[in-house]
């Protein structure tokens, strides 16, 4: 099987854009990719493409790949897009990997976009809405911080987390987004803001919730033969794993922990050969700040029930054993769903090359990266580990 | 790389079941495909999951991927939601071929489901509507039997096509599906009753159309050397190959050809090593009947503007040099969106096997198939070349 790495890669400013639609989202973060390649790349030698798309607000816009490919000039490749709720680019990225892996292509390009505020907000609750259970939680009222809101209180009765410790993980995100020009909001914000802002669903307030983000996001993938062809540092993808799980709440076993993101850490770990512990840097999927705690948990950063420990101790800050969400993460950086996942490893791909724009948001000598995107409230989850050299 | 072999195939009946839903149509099409695995197999055995859906109707139900698999006790796999419009499970079924070969897992399953006979029919219109292009095409009025109305139109012009072709297709097809117990519509029509009954977008009248049906196709793919584990009569992927096109009509070079089918019918071709005189039996994308005469062109039943020619001669009958559609096609056997690809696999298989299940239905000695599965209205297409033995 061939292995792969990443040899560019790009990312529009997640944020509200009244003058962009996903045409023009897609089209800019594409560009930046190209642009990013540093040998140069044709963009004719991308023979293959997967694009993540909730299509928030309707699919407007259909045949969604065809139609992205169509946009920059690339009609004529295969292109599919992939919909797994949140997950959608995290998916497309590991499609492209598997179409270069089983010798298919030797270039592809995987990639998210999503244009959600010009969308009427009781319409966005139901666009939302759809990616968790809808027989048993939709119809019945709950809302997405009405799912987490569960997890939060389940987590802190069963192991002790405080309101604070949810509110630590949004100082933090906002901390490093403010480092981050890409970000949606570029502010930090107190631990006493934090708690004392609206409430949405108890115990989570506005301030543990991300926003509601316009955005695109592009990697550009090749057999990593072949990379140095293309540029002096590639990123390879080392392993990556995803699953499922039960989509309703009341049918899994336990509130605190997302089963889909165990099964995929797990395939992605035995597949890079590495233990957590050898991660030193990961976007993960923070949609609430508890699921940012509960991450660090699935993902083996530190033991079940220990996750508000370790934002507590300051790990996951830059400068931590393990810097948790540098580019802000959803919280900070914005959830444009179909362009999280590839936005990741946007991330994920500057911090191993030591380009994270602003020095104190860089992690120092980060030698290996991983991204976890989740769909929905835990139903789908991919997780990649990415690699220096 | 590794090969592929499809082990099993299951495929509910397609029509109008008001008593059944997505979730009652993937499972009974899944069950289907389980216990056609003639040594048997354990479910667990499939450890990936590629679904198709358009999600006609909007996304009701959302992560729908993550849904399918729960719904058939497969929770925890990986699964993926493809959606390239009518394309979306002959792309799912690609994409979980790359997976096998790329040695991300052994066993796989995709498949396709769609819901549509609920859906108020000025809302199904737009569902359908926004797999061609929007900007210029559906907000100026356009819908899909207008723009193969355009293409039937500029057939006729410059190649001398005559609406009497376009009906012969229909006849053809009505007949197979008389002779399918999953075909919506099982009855034979004539010549006479196609031409002269109502219109919809001249010159196709209402026997030019496919029908709009609920159904669900599901086929599990295997390593071939793993294959006859689970059956005696595996059915190879020979080859496949995908393209995509221009959305629009006017921005494309010619109404005669899908570029998209063509540039995936060389690469399926190329890759199993064989011609399009080759192929003993054939399901392609009739979702109007023109389509089926540029499908004949575009995979090279036939030399370009010989289509015509090909049905007038019963070339495509059963018993012809190329029988196309044994199952009734679009036209007859219906088009539940997201499961007519693996539908299609679901017919190619049932041939090879010398299983179609009546005999008047069977292409006899049929050693190699194909199948075309295409996205709107050309935007994408995907080709798969089956072989038995």
């Amino acid at each position: 099987m061939y292995k792969v790495a990443i040899i560019g890669v790009g990312q529009t400013r997640f944020g509200e854009f009244a003058d962009k639609g996903v045409k023009e989202l897609f089209v800019e973060a594409f560009l930046e990719a190209i642009n990013d390649v540093d040998k140069g790349i044709d963009p004719k030698d991308i023979k293959e493409a997967y694009i993540g798309n909730l299509g928030v607000g309707g699919i407007q816009l259909g045949n969604f790949s065809s139609m992205a490919v169509d946009q920059i000039g690339l009609h004529g490749i295969p292109a599919t897009r992939v919909e797994n709720a949140c997950a959608s680019s995290g998916f497309a990225f590991r499609s492209a990997v598997m179409a270069i892996m089983s010798g298919v292509c030797d270039v592809a390009l995987a990639g998210g976009v999503e244009k959600m505020t010009d969308i009427p907000r009781d319409k966005l609750r139901y666009w939302l809405g759809v990616s968790g259970d809808t027989e048993w939680e939709r119809l019945a009222g709950m809302t997405f911080p009405g799912v987490y809101a569960l997890m939060a209180l389940r987590h802190m009765h069963q192991y002790g987390t405080k309101r604070e410790h949810l509110a630590m993980v949004a100082v933090k995100n906002h901390k490093n987004g403010a480092q981050n020009p890409k970000a949606h909001f570029q502010r930090e914000t107190t631990l006493e803001r934090a708690l004392n802002s609206p409430m949405v669903a108890y115990p989570l307030t506005i301030f543990d919730c991300c926003p509601v983000s316009d955005g695109a996001s592009v990697a550009i993938l090749c057999r990593a033969d072949l990379a140095k062809k293309y540029t002096d540092t590639p990123i390879y993808v080392a392993g990556f794993g995803a699953g499922t799980d039960r989509l309703s709440l009341f049918e899994r076993e336990d509130f605190t922990t997302l089963m889909a993101s165990v099964l995929a850490a797990k395939q992605a770990y035995k597949m890079a050969g590495i233990e957590p512990k050898d991660v030193d840097v990961a976007e993960v999927h923070d949609c609430f700040t508890i699921a940012e705690i509960i991450a660090y948990e699935d993902l083996g950063f530190c033991k079940k029930g220990e996750g508000a420990k370790l934002i507590e101790e300051g790990e996951t800050e830059i400068g931590g054993r393990i810097p948790v969400n540098p580019s802000g993460g959803l919280k900070a950086k914005g959830h444009p769903i179909g362009a999280t996942g590839t936005g990741q490893i946007y991330e994920i791909v500057k911090q191993l090359r030591g380009e994270a724009e602003k020095r104190s948001r860089q992690v120092s000598g980060a030698e290996i990266g991983l991204t976890h995107n989740v769909g929905g409230s835990g139903g789908t989850a991919v997780v990649h580990i990415l690699r220096r050299g």
